[in-house]
């Protein structure tokens, strides 16, 4: 049976010439990067590399890269990290709260991080959750409108992981630029992080363009490993450890350096910016001539988000009628592997309030299914789940007789 | 010119044959193990292989290992884990401060994740420190005088990093057990959590035996890979996650499943338990040898730590009148490396907190080199070690002129 994975948004197979590059640091070069000797130092020097070419890439220094396990410790960090940093050093300063902003279509692991703190320290955060229109998309002057003057981050995805709508980012950067340079020395500071793991495949992450201050990407999401990821946090920033411990990252994050990970992660990061434009064109074609055909094909669908502002790999249809579970699964038969909802809300059956957020009706949000493409993905892929699509909605409509 | 390893705690090399049980999770069987479809289902089928192996190992329930990025991050997890989880259930019971007892040689990650706790919590938290004795060693004793009604979490290495003493664990659980159970309905629980990053190659850290509550332990410290660990917390037991996110790892951990990592730890833990008898045969008796060579053939030194209680790879010296980054440099230019203090004080300069709390001077403190050996160590090695030392010490001792 022919396999055909259309998941690339939920993890991508590790690149070949990744894994070579990560395959000497398991038990050749295997040093302890913290260690002073050759080992060490080898392992090292092999970390600094990885950091140079991510480096190169987002346009930021060196030593503003701070390596972690993944995304979602980098979200984690980026806001428990500012705000543990910010009210030790406005304690005196600040009376009132802290003000966070960010959207209603976050990932968990951002919407979560504030529910923490939120529960910890009630009195001194507050979170404005900016809604999205029916694409999926904030309203830049709804943003202009909500920050006050103890506003210290705002935090806005670049692509969303379900629908793939992409964020103007560039514009919200320059935006709070220009708030943020009309504030007085010795005032709060404002800091822009976008969660870009959905968009480094895709999109240029330079953070100077882009005005961020704060960047959050993972390997696993652009053909590097599992389990390394991190969070480029501008020089300046107010940024406090949530991990404790030996005090690597010049602070910022402890724990021995997970050097294979990490050479692969720089590896990954340099492959997709190198090849960007080539993969663009292949990856948008495949799924523009996937709409077409589904379009064409199956009746009572709708494509959820925006046609334009969206990233070139992601397909999200409304199924109407259908679960998207029996989709799912009826599809897993046939070797084709799609997913409803996101696959980072482990185990979780719950309307995805990604879907609800855009407007949809709970019945809607359980019928969307998500096809994400990726490079390896070639056209016969697409015939063939076409096919299957077909089939499987018109038996699932059969049993279920509605439409 | 030959190349000796000689601090196989500050990581190991992954054993080849790890490497191979991870090798097809990268880009074959790459699937995200929370992903529903068959690529999904068959990587959470090697992840609960992995947890399998471990259960068995460590006799624990599969859903009580909890998959972390590392030791770091497991400490860290247990320490704050569960004074976020009291604190909310007994908030209502409990007016003071919760305290936990630790010992003043555990690893930075234990130290400073309690630091961070009372600087946020100054009301709620308290630590007492138990000290050692000149080999390392806590006193039962006094141990059992520093439990109060409000005491809920003890946290005891099993072996330091440093020195290598091995603590009474199991003394320690079934004394802490017999608390426990004095308790009524209703208290406050007191557990009992162990850092075995260094004991798991040569000590059964089977929780049942050792009444532990909480176990840490990481991947790169027994041949296994960087960047995983897990921490063992038994069922019921009260602990929140630190990281937000997607619930993986039943709401204890979010992120995304390191899984190619998980698989070598399982491998790895599996190995060590295997192999452990005759690893810690051919460790030790290279270590005994590389001890009575060292203390034979060269004057004014001094092993630290206990001859009984100590792991079976671990011999650290005071080299009277030299420095200990001194001696590392000149051994590293022969190939062999060695370290001073630990690597896991990533670039820090100072004083090991440890050499001072087992009694030596801040000079003999920055006099001490570790050495510890591993499962690829030959006598060929520990010779040319010896003569090498001899000459370094030597030779730093002309230069300096003491002694």
């Amino acid at each position: 049976m022919r396999k055909v994975y259309l998941d690339y948004a939920a993890t991508t197979p590790t690149d070949q010439r990744v894994i070579r590059t990560m395959f000497p640091f398991f038990n050749q070069k295997f040093g302890n990067a913290s260690s002073l000797h050759s080992f060490g130092q080898e392992a090292k020097r092999a970390v600094d590399d990885s950091r140079n070419k991510i480096a190169q890439t987002l346009k930021c220094k060196e030593e503003e890269i701070i390596f972690t396990s993944g995304a979602t410790e980098s979200n984690n960090l980026a806001i428990k990290g500012v705000f543990k940093a910010l009210s030790d050093k406005f304690k005196k300063d600040v009376k009132g709260k802290f003000h966070f902003i960010t959207t209603q279509i976050e990932h968990p692991c951002i919407l979560e991080s504030f529910d923490a703190l939120k529960q910890i320290f009630p009195r001194k955060i507050s979170v404005t959750y900016l809604p999205v229109n029916k694409y999926g998309l904030i309203d830049l002057k709804q943003l202009e409108k909500s920050i006050q003057n103890n506003t210290v981050l705002v935090s806005i995805m670049f692509v969303n992981n379900e629908i793939g709508t992409v964020q103007p980012i560039k514009e919200i950067g320059s935006m709070l630029k220009k708030i943020a340079r009309r504030r007085s020395h010795g005032d709060l500071p404002l800091y822009f992080h976008s969660d870009a793991t959905q968009a480094l495949s895709y999109f240029d992450c330079n953070l100077q363009k882009l005005s961020l201050d704060l960047l959050t990407f993972s390997g696993h999401k652009i053909y590097g490993p599992k389990g390394v990821g991190a969070l480029v946090a501008r020089e300046g920033i107010f940024l406090q450890a949530i991990l404790q411990g030996g005090e690597h990252e010049w602070g910022k994050r402890s724990g021995t350096l997970n050097v294979p990970g990490i050479v692969g992660l720089g590896e990954a990061v340099k492959i997709a910016h190198q090849e960007r434009s080539s993969i663009i064109k292949s990856v948008q074609n495949l799924r523009d001539y996937f709409i077409k055909k589904v379009t064409q094909e199956i009746k009572g669908i709708k494509l959820n988000g925006s046609l334009e502002q969206r990233a070139p790999n992601n397909a999200n249809f409304n199924f109407k009628g259908i679960k998207g579970e029996s989709l799912l699964t009826l599809l897993d038969q046939k070797g084709i592997a799609v997913s409803t909802g996101s696959a980072c809300s482990s185990g979780k059956i719950q309307s995805s309030y990604v879907q609800l957020a855009i407007g949809n009706t709970t019945a809607e949000a359980h019928s969307s299914v998500r096809f994400t493409m990726g490079k390896y993905l070639t056209k016969e892929d697409i015939n063939y789940t076409v096919k299957e699509l077909k089939k499987a909605v018109d038996k699932l409509r059969g049993i279920s007789g509605e439409l």
